[in-house]
């Protein structure tokens, strides 16, 4: 059996880095992005450092897209199955009053974190069950979907992002009972608190550290979920920083 | 202030007939379906029995086609407030394995049973203030969504269904905490259990009427949801029958 | 068959009183409370406009002094079944870290609140049986809880009121499961606000009267649920003012 | 600072012995277990293979015995912080409807599970937080609660448990909020299935071994979540075997 794969699906500079260079240290990863520039520094830095990373090009809510990103896997890594696969990806939403948005505004999210979180797990899916029935595999084939505090809790001017992750929430469950009596694994973590990145720099700037969530930290609970073993699946957790209020 | 009305999305031989029927006792209902032999039956019943109805074949899934039918609505009802709108469109969806269906499949019921309660959401939430701002109205304007067991519990080969209503029981919350302040009333309600309606005739033929839920409860249960006071609000319900398995 | 009759246990200048009040338009209705100061009046109020109530002084966390009071109910209505019995006691519950509170005051809200509560249905089921048999019944044998915010949600500071409510809610659905068969409804009300009663009425003070949930309001509810059908039990609803934060 | 401790409350076959065995290898670890024959062979067990273990006979129930019980520990490691504390109690359920069981048989669990959970809570967070001061701790000071489907779904028959395990998951969180501020770690596990111990040896036979949880695995999650840094506290993690129907 070809050595198998990592996939992470939104790669930024944040928890989708992390996740990757979390999983380069056992896998190759596929680092897929719709912007390259959110891939290539990373994919060299991983390549450079003695792990191996290839960076595609994707829209992940178009179906198209991901059987190209998909074909292209292929070619890299011949017959590889698939030993994680974490579906990353944002998608825009608006902070808005329903009347103050358009229909498109409305949509534009469910398209990555629905319609998009699907294609990705029906893609991945036939790598991952490869890597189930592979013998000597070391650890059960992992899907993760990541999710945030509106996968749980739909707020006001939050219709959008709060119906999209709840969506993607039960896809995940959904996908987790399928899957599980072939052995894969599906987790799905509810992210409660800002991540610490580039982007969030300026949030929560007056508080300690310990205010947000340090990436790579998510990256490594993802690695403990990957790591359990078919006697002991976990579907669900969450995340939040020591100093959140919840 | 025109008398004020109410809008039921969703209209076939089932819920949506009941819901009809009794708020038509107090209220002209517009009945909103894609296929007019879903209403015409209906609206005749109504019209000949001392109610009012009218029927207006719509797609709810189109921003266009919702459009329309609420300029008609204000043709019909220059100037009419809604006291309370249902959503109660189902949407197309499979029983399939996520690697046996298209992405068509698993978008299809999305379009009614998300973005169909959005637009129509959108499109009544104008009315519902309308009312909420009437000082001589009886009862608080009230926006309904008819959830199902899927809305809290994703289970295998059910991704679509689960993740769409899922999605839209996170709208109705969203719109819930955005519009209770200026006095709408937002409620979803879960149906856990088959309805007995002339499509499951066949369904727990070998059980008691118990084991099936009675169409026009779930109307009086609506109907009861309408008439709370602005202090007392019930945003969720479940509904079940008595022999239900839960 | 005997006239059937209501039990309201907790019985205070609030949601109770309401309760029975609107009970007792339709059945003789049985009052209990710690304290004859808290029925007293209430019994004097509806006997004297044309209903019935009888108050019993209970201790609802003792199973003697339950015993006792349904015996004496047996005297006063001999082999009445029971229409609706709905369980309204509170428990004192302390606002305190782990560290600052005593195991007795940790304890002492769940006496009432969990242990009371078990007792009570344990007394109450054999008369709402009666009544499920009883063909003539109007409506399904009634028996609700009244939860809490603190129901699904657990604060910090509030373990011990958490941690009743949570157990009282469980308590309420594993009886409506075992009970529904025999044609039991059995709900659960999460109040989620400040009702509007004179203990708090210092609370909320520059806000609207819609800040505040309205006692007899829930009263109302509960009678809906009271009058669901066999085929249309919801065994769980929230409540809330216009304008509550949540 | 002297070396912390982790705490093991309810030492039995299964989930207790194989966590104690887990954090044993990196913390001396205190066994607490009503009865000595429940931990007098894993401390043998421990001690000989290079780690430190003290059973301490205790019944959790009881605060005097829980009090005595961290007298002899602080005289074992005098000024010793605890790393972890693990509170895996079970206490006794029955399988009964309502109308069958006495009262003493319903509160019979909740005196273990909630009034105990309490207790132990309360001793071990001094230490704890003192861990938390430890500027060389390694990782956070974790506090862990395990739970049962039954914390989070309350069938027929099962009150007493259901109730108590809802209550226990409300404790958790209220811990979790009052102290994650000081940097206590406080985690509940939804242990969703049949755990492979001697006594479940008999259940599902005709299974394959991925039907039944495996003890061990339960505690590399808890020693993940231990391991988690302050700024990715996990406080909820599910956890069933992959054959698992839920």
């Amino acid at each position: 059996m070809p050595t198998p794969i990592t996939i992470v699906a939104g790669v930024g500079p944040g928890t989708g880095a992390s996740v990757a260079r979390r999983f380069a240290k056992s896998y190759p990863v596929i680092l897929l992005a719709r912007n390259p520039e959110n891939y290539e520094s990373l994919a060299k830095e991983i390549n450079s450092s003695g792990g191996k990373a290839v960076g595609i090009s994707t829209d992940v809510s178009s179906e198209e897209s991901l059987k190209n990103a998909f074909s292209q896997i292929e070619k890299e890594f011949p017959g590889a199955p698939a030993a994680a696969a974490v579906f990353n990806a944002g998608g825009k939403f608006v902070r808005k009053g329903i009347l103050e948005q358009t229909v498109e505004e409305f949509t534009a999210g469910h398209e990555v974190a629905v319609k998009g979180a699907f294609i990705f797990s029906q893609k991945s899916l036939p790598l991952l069950l490869k890597h189930a029935e592979d013998k000597g595999a070391k650890y059960p084939p992992t899907l993760i979907f990541t999710g945030a505090t509106a996968s749980v809790k739909a707020n006001a001017l939050r219709a959008g992002f709060a119906s999209a992750k709840f969506a993607m929430r039960a896809l995940s469950t959904s996908i987790a009972k399928e899957f599980a009596p072939q052995g894969v694994h599906v987790a799905h973590a509810i992210i409660d608190g800002v991540i610490d990145i580039p982007r969030t720099k300026e949030w929560l700037k007056d508080q300690p550290p310990e205010a947000k969530i340090e990436a790579d930290a998510i990256a490594e609970a993802y690695w403990n979920l990957h790591t359990q073993s078919k006697r002991c699946f976990t579907n669900e957790i969450d995340i939040r920083p020591m100093l959140e209020k919840w």
